[in-house]
């Protein structure tokens, strides 16, 4: 695919008065990203035929590809559907097992109204995409030199029937195959990975490289173009090996989304548990790593200690310690790791204290975190300064990922006490 | 503002790239619609100076109100600022305060180039917009017949920057006010509402009404324009009355975002103390209560008792009732309530107890959830089926939905059993 401009074209009232986030034409341009199509850009319209017509002319003017998400199904009466099908001169033509389908499902007592049945008229000649997700199929025609992909807006329809159908669909239309991994980088900022590889990037074309950022963490995408999806794989493993090598151990996985993805299939591999106790955090190290399916075998459990008197009281820190070094300290953070390890019986305990803001205590600046993990042996502990004019979001996050990062250098034999 | 139709131009590489969600946009839609502003598209385009003007001529082609986000500051060379002033004709001046505010800002050790300075450079004639939360400043102008906004793209600097300077400034050009509340409900679905109020509003013109589905709840937002803010305020009001007798006891707050901001008032006002003991929802009820500044008075802590080991173990519930009734049981979420209530000494315990999925337990369907809520005297339950088709996400997040409703109705001496 050597230069399919894509256009993502969102349909929803509700994105345009702020109630639901575009997430995804967040996730397609991830998915398109990988595969190496261009998305140029994307466009929000109502739920209006004439501005939505209006937003195709211009999309069809300037893309290769049109990727529609929503507007589909029997409450928006497929307004995508007709007016794609229009502005391409294509009937709507009944698939009849799409309608068959529907029948069997519809019958078992849901509402029955030819509004739902219309779900199965499809574009002529189209390729259906059945949706397993939910009602609504999404489809993908090519007309007058242009590729319609429609999708239904349900994020969790929309996704994983992108992955299965659209992404094969459109690794079809090329004979060039084009093939992304990327490094999920911790501890190392953009700017410093950008660094590393400047000279090499600029004199590499074919695979290539390209750091981003995210928002507490980082990325090293890299691409190749080649004949096959093999070829491509192949092409792009040595410089892959290279820049895992050059960037040591700040690496935390290939193609994973998350830190705490990354501690699951540590932890699995081993195996072992782990426990949290989490003052500024507030249970959102729990939460996100219960937030991945399995988590129950790996994760016993946590105590929000949010208060000294569940420090105390719950957790069974001596009191007089707290009074003496503060609840935002190096020593209680450590009791809390080694307390909460005790309590669940876990192999590995973690502790998090620290001022996530926006008030101040006194003593600390606003994002100073202490971090700390305990085994059966010892206890370590990381002192973070994540500063003053970020925002409580951001310190809770990245305070969770310097404790799945802690247990990511601890499960992999790294040194785990220096960020 | 009669019908100042808008339009959201996003401008980053990294939003086409999938690599950051674009709440910009969702946000800025959000406080539009309160002052009557129709926002009809959002567009997004890369750091590409061709594609941008492109979209900016499109942009002005349709909208009166072009508000931009994004490519401002260092980084981006200050492409959206160039190319929007490009395409209005206005010169680029220095800005002689903000040039002395970047100064003293800079000479605080930060990087020195004249790549900084640029972003006291401003469109002639232009609002400036002072920025509280980084230094690229933000601006407002109007030429050719269109206004023009332009914000930074970091969202803890644009979304504060947004209400303090771009509201008021498309409030002054009208004097014709729209002013907007919204009634948040839980218990009763976007279509029921609707039934209920649509001979109304089909009768009303202004004030109006309409309700919306948001994942986990909806709202009804009533509208209305006037000469002043005041006298649409007064307008507004009896018709929320109105509304809030007809739906009772499901609306939970006005002008709110989640249902756990309307705990943490009702908290404040009592005051009371809460703790949670959370097995399916894995600390979020911690997480979501704890991102509210100053939680720390009212919530104390919790546990996260995701084995049975940690449900005996920490929360002292005894082995042989887990064994007898099982993990996701009445009993259980009854006694997670009560344990956590009496461990933590908070006034009130809650308990979570269920399935999330993917897998279920032989036992239960997925989406079986448990949530009780203990105070001295009295423990109460909900049994909720949450849907085998739903999410992980969606279960975990209604079940949350479910134990800060429990503790609204408690603390507004409603009823708290039924859904």
């Amino acid at each position: 695919m050597k230069s399919l401009d894509t256009e993502i074209l969102s349909v929803g009232t509700e994105l345009l008065l702020g109630h639901v986030t575009n997430t995804d034409a967040r996730d397609i341009s991830e998915l398109l990203s990988r595969i190496g199509v261009n998305v140029r850009w994307h466009t929000v319209v109502g739920d209006n035929p004439v501005r939505l017509r209006e937003s195709v002319e211009i999309a069809r003017a300037r893309a290769d590809v049109i990727v529609t998400t929503g507007g589909l199904g029997p409450t928006c009466d497929d307004l995508t559907k007709k007016v794609l099908a229009e502005a391409f001169a294509l009937p709507l033509v009944r698939d009849q097992a799409e309608y068959d389908g529907l029948y069997d499902f519809l019958s078992l007592g849901r509402v029955f109204t030819p509004n739902n049945y219309a779900q199965a008229d499809l574009p002529e000649g189209c390729t259906v995409f059945h949706n397993d997700w939910g009602t609504a199929p999404g489809c993908a025609f090519e007309a007058a030199g242009k590729h319609v992909i429609m999708m239904p807006g349900p994020p969790n329809e929309c996704v994983p029937m992108f992955k299965k159908y659209a992404i094969p669909y459109l690794r079809r239309l090329s004979d060039e195959q084009i093939v992304s991994h990327s490094l999920r980088i911790f501890g190392m900022g953009e700017s410093t990975v950008d660094q590393i590889f400047r000279d090499e990037m600029n004199a590499m074309a074919n695979p290539s490289m390209a750091p981003y950022a995210k928002e507490c963490d980082c990325l090293l995408q890299v691409t190749a173009k080649a004949k096959s999806e093999a070829e491509a794989e192949a092409m792009i493993r040595p410089v892959m090996e290279h820049a895992r090598e050059k960037l040591g151990d700040v690496v935390y996985g290939e193609d994973v989304e998350t830190l705490e993805e990354a501690v699951m299939e540590l932890l699995k591999r081993r195996p072992a548990t782990f426990a949290a106790a989490e003052s500024c955090t507030g249970g959102d190290i729990a939460r996100r790593f219960t937030e991945l399916p399995g988590a129950s075998a790996f994760f016993l459990g946590g105590v929000v200690s949010y208060t000294n008197g569940v420090k105390a009281g719950v957790l069974g820190i001596d009191p007089a310690l707290i009074e003496e070094k503060g609840a935002v300290s190096r020593e209680v953070a450590e009791k809390m790791a080694e307390r909460v390890r005790a309590l669940t019986g876990a192999e590995l305990g973690l502790g998090v204290t620290g001022l996530a803001g926006p008030d101040g205590d006194g003593v600390h600046e606003v994002g100073t975190v202490f971090v700390s993990m305990a085994d059966a042996e010892r206890t370590w502990v990381r002192e973070l300064r994540l500063g003053t004019f970020r925002t409580r979001g951001f310190i809770r996050h990245m305070a969770g990922n310097h404790a799945f990062d802690m247990l990511r250098r601890y499960l992999t034999g790294l040194e785990i006490e220096p960020e």
